[in-house]
């Protein structure tokens, strides 16, 4: 039998390229994804494709974080553009979901340990990413140690393994893989502030995400369709 | 201003006692509860009314563990009975729910960012218990360390702290504290497998938890009536 991982799934081109390099290291794939009450729901739509495409299992769990608030993503605070990525890890953007990760990992180790899978991909990105803690490799880290310590699986010696291809490589490079991998990139969603276009929600084109995207394409210099590089389109649920 | 703390309540006696001594210390209390799809969501309701004895402001979020199951508090694994927690910490039971306290003190942390707390009270406790991992007191500090690198607050050195008072005490020690900081014992809930007995639900006493709660009462050797040693019914919803 294949061994199992689960793979964060945001809809994003990041993830979805995480979940095509797990299947091509030949993980039979239990993708997960959250219902965070998230301004741009829509990549859950897109999630629920991507997996398909991919022929994983794939569960979405709802955790509210609207309760919470405190972010540009789970509030009415105003989504930044034009670039405040470019500050760097000095400035932690208001986009920043408090411990976002830390939940989400925490959810995915659940479902690891529920369903016996030994590995879990995450497409956490540390270089070309919006200064976001909870992305950088000393997390990481530490999390493994955290949940192996939480777990049955962990306190018998069964921890699955975290695994973060994606977290030493540029935009560009992910670009790369994407395309290498045959990752139906149309298909995937980045953008945090989806603009409504008569029945369509489109990527806004100026929000961190977007220009971080297109900026990864950019630097490759190929010809390449505007769904490519922003996002498909996508009809209002 | 008072210092504020986010305390985890669960509805049960610990979670009560630890909320009571969080505002002993002098601490505003927003208290945090988990609707997480359990079989005895009836807690909720306990938890609600404690923390409205105690003046704190109450969040529930919803984070459907359900999804993931494979726990007897989650899924129709039957609960067991007549004291499987006396096997002590070498068997972990069915009752375990996969990294449930890692998942959530994680929220709690976020909540504690986003409501500028200094401190995170958890009623944890290593001695008296079911042998659960994520109660022992290697795994709060392992992920006190995480959830610092984890957060804005954390990378700013203004991570809040961890604190679990009850974590070294036994289940008459726990009981003693609740007697002398006149928690509302009766109100709080601690059976995994409630019963239905009319329009009520009642204890059943025969689970660990109603088994251990009924222990640390009779330690005390006191004349207690009913609703103190194991809940008062409850009326369903």
């Amino acid at each position: 039998m294949a061994p199992r991982a689960v793979v964060l799934l945001s809809g994003g081109l990041d993830s979805a390229t995480c979940m095509y390099l797990a299947r091509e290291h030949g993980f039979e794939v239990e993708a997960i994804s959250f219902n965070y009450q998230q301004r741009h729901s829509v990549e859950l739509t897109a999630a629920q494709r991507l997996a398909a495409t991919c022929g994983a299992n794939h569960t979405i769990i709802d955790v509210n974080l609207r309760a919470i608030g405190a972010s540009a993503l789970t509030s009415d605070i105003a989504v930044p553009k034009g670039g405040t990525h470019l500050q760097g890890e000095a400035v932690i953007p208001s986009t920043y979901v408090p411990v976002r990760n830390l939940v989400f990992l925490s959810l995915a180790y659940a479902l690891a340990e529920a369903k016996d899978c030994s590995a879990i991909f995450t497409g956490v990105n540390a270089i070309d990413y919006s200064g976001y803690p909870d992305c950088r490799p000393d997390f990481i880290a530490s999390f493994a140690q955290t949940a192996a310590l939480a777990s049955k699986s962990g306190r018998e010696g069964r921890a699955p393994e975290i695994l973060t291809p994606l977290i030493a490589m540029t935009k560009s490079d992910i670009a790369t893989e994407a395309l290498r991998l045959a990752v139906p990139i149309h298909l995937t969603w980045s953008c945090y502030d989806p603009q409504t276009a008569g029945d369509m929600l489109k990527p806004c084109e100026q929000c961190d995400a977007c220009l971080l995207r297109a900026q990864g394409f950019a630097a490759l210099a190929l010809q390449l369709s505007k769904e490519v590089i922003f996002g498909s389109p996508v009809k209002v649920a």
